[in-house]
């Protein structure tokens, strides 16, 4: 690979963290668990089984129901990068048994084509998903192969992907109707240093908008895959096509397909396939060294950004589609934002920070893992949010799983390769992007060193890291100055270092041997406001303190929430409490709240009349909220 | 009839008035002719002719179809009350004709039975609509023979009666779905002097809530008319049945049945339903000079008016069963707010205002009117809406017609007998109760008198009225005092009068002869707000000048709608615009909005970097929105 900076290995980095061992025990003890107990409950490993023994029919789940099983191995396979689990080892070697079993002599492997319609290989792209499946495994393959050094399931990844391979842009021409192998095939390529796989990658990202194809399968719809005109909805086919099509007739936007990716002005469509095709197309422009690519990815990152996204980082506003759709359109009680858009989103974003060592990548990273990543999950690791609104009137609730169950493994995988959003390596030093207490076993310039940072984040400002290098060696270490930090100090054992907060990262070159860095994050409680052509906000205030956006939880408020106006001058109290919603900073202020006295039987009166008192609020971190049943939730606050 | 006030007949009044003799010039010219047009067109009639000729099945439109030509014939009767118009005589007659051949030999009438299921009769009393559709035959035979005396209607109307008569409370234990008939009879029986109709009347008001015949339908639902096993929704019946039904089981609130009158506590249900039918309890209080039952209608007023009604007057507030919800449940932009229950408000208020005297009834009328019943109908009386929104971001728009007709023939029934709530005679004088300009001729204590009056409603708040008694005689006029009114100035030929705005009505008790009466009704710009309760209008106001409540609407302001904050204290500029929407008073003032020009590619900022600008607005009558194409409108304007 050709980007600028490296991630680090997950055995490299070691997290010994508060505030993410919980929810990192919670996905390997609970999470992962309860995920492989779904796999068999819901059929998706007896999809495997009955394709390997030759079966036809009763497939059982969504026509992608393979990926839930290539999702849990990859989250399995980072757990296993830094635990040792023999018990999980194993689990994870049988699946791949499963797995490798249920592969055609010819490489293909799909369980619902395999029992369904095996002669229909390859002529629904659209909407059956072989290729999102073939990324999953792939993904899952690179991941064990690299936690295990085993090659059980690389083998069966790269032999699906040779037959691949051997398929596109010869027998068929076209592109995934969902997004995903891209990004798969450049992982491919660099642990098997094979360049025909980045070529594949970039084949798919390349086509995409240029041709017809995917239209083509709408036109002639009874001949793909899928259709079953026995079905009054025509089948998977034509069920899944209602999403493509808008007003009967079929754009592409929903799978960024309506035009080639450099004429695309704005982010649209899907926001999960956008977030995965972008990534891919991050990588293709680092492979390839193509700065206009880059520069118009970065484009659509700030109409995400700047036009097309929740403040707790969540993306896709709109239910129908769970995709983008106009600028500053961002409803709260109906925000789609799923929770796999935004994972997608870390994906991308993770990649452009790569390519351009630009701190704002890494920002949004922070800002979506602790917002709208983490509210997809339940404290206890059994419940998730597949949409997450920032306001309810109490009736959104986590469910245990979903007949869709893309998110609760997406989640899970996130969060068991953590270490890899950390820290980045580059020639001449690193880079910290989070701030995670634990240790980091960088190599730079031919230097083994140890980083032991201290951090209390999200709750506290404070970061102490112990450098050690195994030999004083000269290079930089950039410390991203978070966006919402307004103040930052930071000193060398003791000594004060001049910091430019604007740059993004405060970078210290020296000669580094034994030494501490304490950096100071102002933690402010910060008053947000949204831009004024975001309708569901005007006149509405949001609180943020460091990463975390706050909301009001009706259970710790006594008025409906609706009431309260802030003003933004108000002076919150910061307050830790350990036993709440397992361990918390609230914010607790004053707010105005309209009297009730002098309401005597009217609906309607004249507003002179108005009288205010005011009431004391209480707002809760946006992750934690729902984790004390169903209650009524709100991120925008009036303005007073 | 023992009510304590009378409205006078329709012949009796003379409506020559700037603002109402448009609407109602255009009810007569175009809603009138258009409804035919659309009784021929939908096959309405064609099922008439059809029943009569013995035919069978293919019923056309709503089981409930024939009572658009009902509706029609009243309002055409209404008309001809005072307009000399042969053609229309003639066409009215044709229809009745038509009606009165597919009347059985027993007197039974309603031809989706008898095309479709003749041998069902009276077994769906809760979805089928038969005596429902009694009803508006009933009212419609009254107003026939009351605008023409001619009886061959009325004639229908009483053999039907009859037959309903002799079936029910002996053959069928039962009440109908859809209130409606119970009103009709008490006119019936007011026309022709039979008080079996008022007992039947009460027989149907009072049964309610005490059997559990509706229930019985619906567990027996392949016994009863409209069950279709070969439909899978299950025909009529089933279809039907979803909307009474809650969570799979029936509580009979959507049809006012979950209790006996007198325990429910709140208004329920389907809002058009509720309304016909406390309109015909209120007759029944009247009748029976029964205190205790026009007391709680009066509670159930209060429960109406004090939290879960509209600014505009309109009710039911959820489209999903067109009905009531709960209390201060008023969404804006989901607001259901039926035409026609505003229609069935301003009938139960009516006889709530001739029960008790009391103001507060007739300036309900008087809202409704102004704002929830006119804004139905499209200036050129060829579109409607059905429901009512209270803000739209530009997609809700008149329509020519609906499947379920219910609301335009309402309207046109209403204007067309506006006549009979402009004034009411008891024994010692006259209640003025709209200001609407024209003449009235009452007989007061065997006394004719001649009341001229002029006014500018809703323009302007002066009013003259003269008044010629025929002789010299000592009786009481008063004058509502509108309840938006906080200074009021009357007096009589010069002479100031004192008034007691408090009161309701400004009371003129003296010797008329040939008095002149000047009253000056002060007409503020009134900026409202609602009860903190109301989520959807908290933060917010709205305008109101007179009886007319305005709203913003996209085409006259530049910023979208939700940018705009209004200071309860502005100055608002009042203006005549004598081309604008057929001339009306629009409302100018200056408003705050965000100022844009500092947003510099953000989406969320600090609020205290927020930066205001003023800019224009207008505001024009609620009722006269839509007239220019769809486009943004909102009622409840951000407070500033």
């Amino acid at each position: 690979m050709c980007e600028q900076r490296e991630p680090m290995a997950i055995e490299s980095v070691q997290i010994a963290d508060d505030f993410w061992r919980h929810w990192r025990e919670v996905n390997r003890e609970k999470t992962i668990e309860y995920q492989y107990q779904q796999l068999q409950e819901s059929g998706t490993l007896e999809n495997f089984r009955r394709a390997s023994a030759g079966e036809k029919g009763g497939h059982n789940g969504m026509w992608f129901q393979d990926s839930d099983a290539y999702k849990w191995i990859e989250a399995a396979s980072y757990v296993l990068a830094n635990h040792h689990d023999p018990e999980l080892d194993r689990r994870v070697d049988n699946v791949i048994d499963l797995i490798a079993a249920a592969q055609s002599a010819d490489g293909y492997l799909n369980t619902y084509f395999a029992l369904e319609e095996p002669e229909k290989r390859w002529t629904n792209l659209n909407m059956l998903h072989e290729l999102y499946c073939a990324g999953h495994l792939i993904e899952a393959a690179v991941a064990h192969y690299r936690a295990t050094g085993t090659e059980t399931l690389l083998d069966v990844a790269i032999d699906f992907a040779d037959h691949i391979d051997r398929i596109f842009g010869d027998e068929v021409e076209g592109v995934p109707g969902h997004q995903e192998i891209e990004l798969a095939l450049m992982k491919l390529a660099e642990v098997t240093d094979e360049p025909r796989y980045r070529d594949l990658a970039r084949y798919f990202v390349d086509l995409r908008g240029h041709d017809d194809r995917l239209a083509w399968e709408f036109e002639n719809i009874e001949q793909i895959a899928g259709y079953d005109p026995e079905d009054s909805d025509d089948g998977i086919a034509g069920q899944a096509a209602g999403v493509f099509l808008e007003d009967g007739s079929y754009n592409g936007s929903y799978a960024q397909a309506h035009a080639p990716l450099r004429e695309q002005e704005a982010v649209e469509g899907h926001s999960v396939r956008a977030m995965y095709y972008f990534a891919g197309a991050t990588d293709i422009a680092a492979e390839t060294g193509d700065d206009d690519l880059l520069q118009h990815l970065d484009l659509l990152w700030r109409n995400m950004t700047e036009k097309r996204m929740y403040v707790t980082g969540g993306i896709g506003s709109q239910h129908a589609g769970e995709r983008f759709t106009t600028d500053y359109d961002l409803p709260n009680e109906t925000a789609y934002a799923e929770t796999c858009a935004a994972i997608g989103s870390i994906f991308w974003n993770q990649r452009l920070f790569e390519e351009t060592g630009e701190a704002k990548y890494a920002d949004l990273i922070e800002r979506q893992l602790y917002n709208a990543m983490l509210v997809g999950m339940s404290l206890d690791g059994t419940e998730f949010f597949y949409d997450n609104v920032l306001e309810s009137d109490g009736d959104h609730d986590r469910e245990g799983w979903f007949e869709c169950a893309c998110c609760p493994p997406n989640i899970a995988r996130l969060l068991a390769s953590l270490e890899q959003y950390l820290y980045a390596v580059d020639d001449d030093g690193l880079y910290v992007n989070q701030y995670v207490s634990g240790t980091a076993r960088p190599t730079i310039d031919g230097t083994t060193a140890t980083l032991t940072q201290t951090a209390d984040f999200p709750w506290e400002g404070t970061v102490e890291i112990d450098v050690e290098a195994m030999e004083a060696t000269d290079f930089a270490i950039r410390l991203r100055v978070p966006e919402w930090c307004t103040e930052v100090t930071v000193s060398v054992n003791g000594n004060p270092i001049a910091v430019d907060a604007e740059a993004g990262y405060v970078t210290i070159e020296r000669i580094w041997d034994d030494d501490r860095i304490t950096a100071e994050f102002e933690m402010d409680v910060q008053v947000l406001e949204a831009h004024p052509n975001v309708e569901a906000d005007i006149g509405r205030v949001a609180l943020q303190r460091g990463p975390l956006v706050y909301c009001l939880e009706g259970v710790d408020n006594e008025r409906p929430l609706y009431q309260y106006a802030i003003d933004p001058e108000t002076d919150f109290e910061v307050t830790h409490h350990e036993e709440l919603l397992d361990g918390v900073v609230t914010l607790e202020g004053t707010a105005t709240v309209p009297s009730k006295d002098d309401w005597d039987g009217e609906l309607y009166r004249s507003a002179d009349e108005t009288d205010e008192t005011t009431a004391p609020i209480t707002a809760v971190p946006y992750y934690a909220w729902n984790n004390r049943g169903p209650n009524p939730m709100r991120v925008w606050i009036r303005e007073r």
